[in-house]
């Protein structure tokens, strides 16, 4: 029997904290829990746990959990591996609420470690109790003081702040949390999620983002084990406008082999994480430096940009060029600023400064403060500003000055201020972080900074409303069921190309007339019907590579021809197997005028079905120029997924090619989408390839189609 | 007449310093120079001149340049706009040697200020006066306190050291020389060149080559006014193993604009300059860390990495994927190590690390040191090796032990060893940067220097070895001299198709056989001799669209159809233009099975010939998948640069096209470069659209081409 599943409260605000293992050395893993504990001053009840001691640090140590007169909200296990299916036990029994798991030894170790950690999981789950790790470096809330860790950062004893970080990674994560410290930013939340044989990334997110201290989630990913918890909290992430920031790693070949054996987890692909994390408005940071200024800059009072455009403002031009640079580079767009602007700016700008974008105010503003307000003030009011960045640097004489405006023109001006301030004097920061501005050491750091709030604003309503449904058998049009009913009958694991189509069709796929026929006389027939010319193609058992085998005849133009290629194509067919794998001959319309896109679904093990789209030949095979999205997804969305191919021109009559029925083209990838979405946990995967689109106002045809199924 | 031009050392090593308009308020512009040369103790004397005063802070001032009775090796003129040509005039009466000048007002503020600019340089020319600037922020020598600036960084008291650096932004160049002395970088000298009326960007990199003390130059780039000799410089830097390491900026069109406005030079094409940086090996910086953490480890004693294979060893699970990750994104490989390796590496490493690459030594290491050591020696002799990453984080309590073990470390390897510390005890990173070890501060910083480090070591040799032709008129074949003497003669600004076909050929570039006839009957004698089909275009002046025009016709397939052909085509190319325009019809062999290839070159001011080469088509026109290299350029670098292309693939035989003549195309376009080389200052453009480049074995043929020549 599955028990009722506490809150992740026991774990992460608990009033009890036992100590396994406890040692009185605090320089020890299973000594530095309680040393921090005492230090961080955690008001709840300490309970080592030791039959070696009677005490430790004036605290009463027990010899065993059930020496314990009280509740115990949270357990630390800090005992080697062999010992902590044990020491779980005796918490379940004892009715010990959570546990943090330090042990190492697990999936990281090779098929041994990965039984004894299925086992945790399915002692949590059956018994209820909550199990972060193992191989977790431990928790901590340190608005609680409560430092279930030994974590070498809170040697540098932080203060509590308004972010939640949670990392796959134990040390890693502490690196970055001792980094955070260094720029200023703290955290309430520290949280190694370890290897999660029970608790996984996203369930602390969801905790997490309940806290209303808590205004930015930042952390580190390997791979998530269920994609679907992640798009249920990046929704609510969304909803409630609290960003979600994360280092993911696993790009690369010699990534993600890296990341399997440390915490013993698939990384999946990529290419899908890249597309989930946008569709949920999932903030990605390429570097370490990017994971903490995006951090700083949501937790900044500033608004988020409403569109793309940034004014720069700076005392260099060099700082301005690097910045308007940059900009361009993050996608992000340094209009012109409109005449009547520049004409203001004539008469506020010195004469060797510029007053273009970047408009340069030179040093002289720090003579004439009226300078950066008025010219601050007036890129701001241009209509084709959503940010603004102001480029200086050092100011060691006249760092408070400078500080005093900027914190007074924040207040004024409409569009989010970004600071870029090199080399800066500490307390110019300190006064400025204070004051709720985002400032950062670089023009390039700051543009990166506010690309980041731009992107993120501009995902987010769509990532609030955005509903996948659930996960799982839905229910299928009549004909579809038959159709795999059909098939599975005969123990295949694919539907006839036929028998696809038709699948396509009911989920509104356009593909082209035709019928299945046997004899060359039905074939006949059914070409008359269809009208001259048609093709011509055998539909076997196990025969997917049609080309290769040259059981395809296109263009047949004549009754002639077709007898001869009825003929033809019925004899390579038996070539490649068994007479009975041969199901009929399809005869369809032919298409002709058509460009070619490939689509085609994958089952991500963690995000379910996944949308591919590229043009077809070299775009896709040479130059791997393919967009992916989750399903389903909206005919908006499908357009947008369109743009980001390289060869996307090629479909709107670019340079004397032909304009496409692009709104058919977004119809039928949604029609894709959907069928993907309803024959998740049926479909293996699924083919369209080519789906043909025609010129503007003739629609597209899927010409071929493979979907096979899982095996059950 | 031109006077002897001094060397640049009557700037950068000045014997006396006078100060033109110096004032006693040493917070002003023209007191800072007085204030930081006192405070710098240089040991030269120092010459304050003004007229309202008998003394500044004890030194006697003098009234004007005439009153002094020294010589003066440089003068800083810091006077208003309008006074510095007449004080640069009584500089180079009075024989002084150099001037730097503060005073901006000049080419950044339009027509008039450019004139005076203009004025400037010619001055220095003709009167042998070296000049820095206008528009400067002055030039220091830390090592002789020769402080000729009024950099705010020079409040800091910087130390001298081993770098160079020149920026053409004073102001940014003073932010990023804070920022560099905050992460413990020194400089030498500071040069902000300014708006180089005289003294350009590439002229104080070559003095400062020179320097002993200077092992690598760090700059900031706008644009360059001479590429040629930045060919130089280059060369002489490769050859002498200092690198230079630039921000080049205006990539952007916003970056264009903004850096025009700034110091009022033109930045050329990003592009070409991506190019040509690459060539002359010099190490291009995105980012404001990058400059300074790839000047960082230049300066370091590891050795430069002999190929691209990183082998990572980490505390942190997290940090080696992340490392992982990043090296493959910028170009290094992260080997599987051998079998040898991995199978001495699990008697060391923890069960509970990794011993794959990222070696995983955990935290395992700081208790016992014979791990990182045995780690770190098995990485190292694995031959797929050639560069050592290790990666920890924070040590406050055991960073001195670690510090001291990676010392010794670094002495016994063979390849060198980059070291990750993030969130380091500033003792710690001091201690390793004393001992020579290049240290950042993430993972990702890390692998970025590293790249660096590999790159320019794989380019050195051949950028030192890089011999580019003098520029200008080069001895041109006869048969080229002619046409282009003929095509001069009629007023024509471009040559024939015809006549462009023979320059191609002149210079070994294969084209269709072929003859220009007049007649009907001469077209069918030519065809005949060269044997149907072939190819029938009018050659007219103007007439450069004849695709447009239809005055081409392909595939002319016997007697008949030419004589209807060559009647077509004459009739079409009279619609277009006088009778007198028609040269006559062109007859050629038809090529047929060829593979579009387009090859052009363009004139850059900065670095003149600049060779394009891209695939036809779409590859072209969609994909803008071109790639460009300084001209010329040889058969292996030829090579190199079709690699870059992302179709290159279709070149090659892959996924069932047919293989391509490369050896042909390799020599096609050295000739081509070779061309544009020789025609310098005489072709304005060349064209070669399309090259066809047949299947392997039988050659390219250059079927159309267009050279215009340069306006007199």
């Amino acid at each position: 029997m599955t028990a009722q599943r506490e809150s992740l409260r026991a774990i992460l605000e608990p009033q009890s904290v036992a100590i396994v293992g406890a040692s009185d050395d605090f320089s020890k893993i299973n000594g530095r829990p309680l040393k921090y504990l005492l230090e961080f001053k955690y008001g709840g009840r300490i309970l080592p746990i030791n039959p070696k001691y009677g005490e430790i640090a004036g605290l009463r140590c027990y010899p065993n959990l059930e020496a314990i007169d009280c509740d115990i909200d949270l357990a630390i296990v800090a005992v080697p591996a062999k010992a902590v299916s044990d020491v779980l036990e005796s918490c379940a029994k004892r009715g010990v609420k959570s546990a943090v798991v330090f042990s190492s030894g697990f999936a990281e170790m090779g098929e041994e470690g990965k039984a004894a950690q299925e086992r945790i999981g399915v002692l949590a789950r059956e018994s209820g109790l909550l199990v972060c790790g193992p191989n977790s470096l431990g928790i901590a809330n340190l608005t609680s003081g409560m430092t279930a860790s030994f974590s070498q950062t809170l040697e540098r004893k932080p203060a509590s702040g308004p972010i939640g970080f949670i990392t796959q990674s134990g040390a890693f994560g502490t690196f970055l949390f001792g980094m955070a410290l260094e720029s200023g930013l703290t955290f309430k939340y520290f949280i190694s999620s370890g290897n999660e044989a029970d608790l996984e990334f996203a369930d602390y997110v969801d905790y997490v983002l309940d806290d209303p201290e808590v205004r930015v989630i930042a952390g580190y990913v390997e791979g998530l084990k269920n994609g679907g918890k992640l798009k249920e909290v990046a929704r609510k992430a969304a909803s409630l406008g609290k960003p979600i920031v994360l280092i993911k790693v696993g790009r690369s070949s010699a990534g993600t082999r890296a990341a399997r054996s440390h915490t013993g987890s698939m990384t999946g692909t990529d290419a899908v994480y890249s597309a989930a994390f946008e569709e949920l408005g999932i903030v990605r940071a390429d570097t370490e430096e990017q994971l903490l200024d995006y951090a700083s800059a949501f937790l900044s009072s500033a608004r988020l940009p409403q569109g793309r455009g940034v004014g720069i403002v700076t005392q260099s031009g060099g700082a301005g060029v690097l910045a308007a640079d940059r900009a361009e580079m993050v996608g992000l767009v340094v209009p012109e600023l409109q005449d009547e602007t520049k004409k203001q700016l004539l008469g506020v700008v010195p004469r060797f400064g510029a007053t273009g974008n970047p408009v340069d105010v030179t040093a002289q503003f720090i003579a004439e403060p009226a300078l950066l307000r008025d010219s601050i003030a007036l890129v701001d009011r241009d209509p084709q500003v959503n940010g603004i960045v102001f480029c200086l640097g050092l100011m060691d004489l006249h760092w408070s000055r400078v500080a005093a405006e900027l914190t007074e023109l924040s207040k004024t001006v409409t569009n989010p201020l970004y600071v870029s301030w090199t080399a800066a004097p500490s307390e110019a920061l300190e006064a400025l972080r204070s004051a709720g501005i985002p400032v950062f050491p670089t023009p390039t750091r700051t543009i990166d900074a506010l690309a980041a709030a731009t992107s993120f604003n501009m995902r987010r309503e769509a990532a609030s409303q955005r509903v996948f449904p659930a996960a799982g058998p839905a229910v299928l049009p009549e004909v579809v069921r038959q159709l795999i009913h059909g098939a599975r009958a005969q123990g295949r694991d694919h539907l006839l190309e036929w028998e696809a189509k038709q699948v396509l069709a009911a989920f509104g796929v356009p593909v082209p007339r035709g019928q299945l026929v046997g004899s060359s006389a039905e074939a006949l027939q059914t070409a008359e019907a269809l009208g001259y010319p048609v093709v011509v193609k055998a539909q076997a058992i196990g025969l997917l590579h049609k080309s290769d085998a040259r059981v395809i005849e296109l263009n047949v133009a004549n009754a002639q021809q077709l007898r001869l290629a009825h003929a033809r194509v019925l004899a390579r067919a038996r070539e490649h197997g068994s007479p009975e794998a041969i199901r009929g001959i399809l005869v369809e319309e032919m298409v002709n005028g058509g460009l070619e896109v490939i689509t085609g679904v994958s089952y991500d093990p963690s995000f379910g079905p996944v949308l591919l789209v590229g043009l077809g030949g070299i775009f896709t095979e040479i130059l791997r120029d393919v967009a992916l999205h989750l399903c389903p997804l909206e005919v908006s969305e499908a357009a947008q997924l369109l743009q980001k191919l390289r060869g996307y021109q090629l479909l709107t009559g670019a340079r004397g090619t032909t304009k496409r029925d692009l709104a058919s083209l977004y119809e039928a990838l949604a029609a894709v989408s959907r069928m993907a979405a309803a024959l998740e946990g049926v479909a293996a995967e699924i083919d369209v390839n080519p789906l043909l689109v025609l010129p503007e106002g003739q629609g597209v045809k899927a010409v071929d189609a493979l979907i096979t199924l899982r095996s059950r």
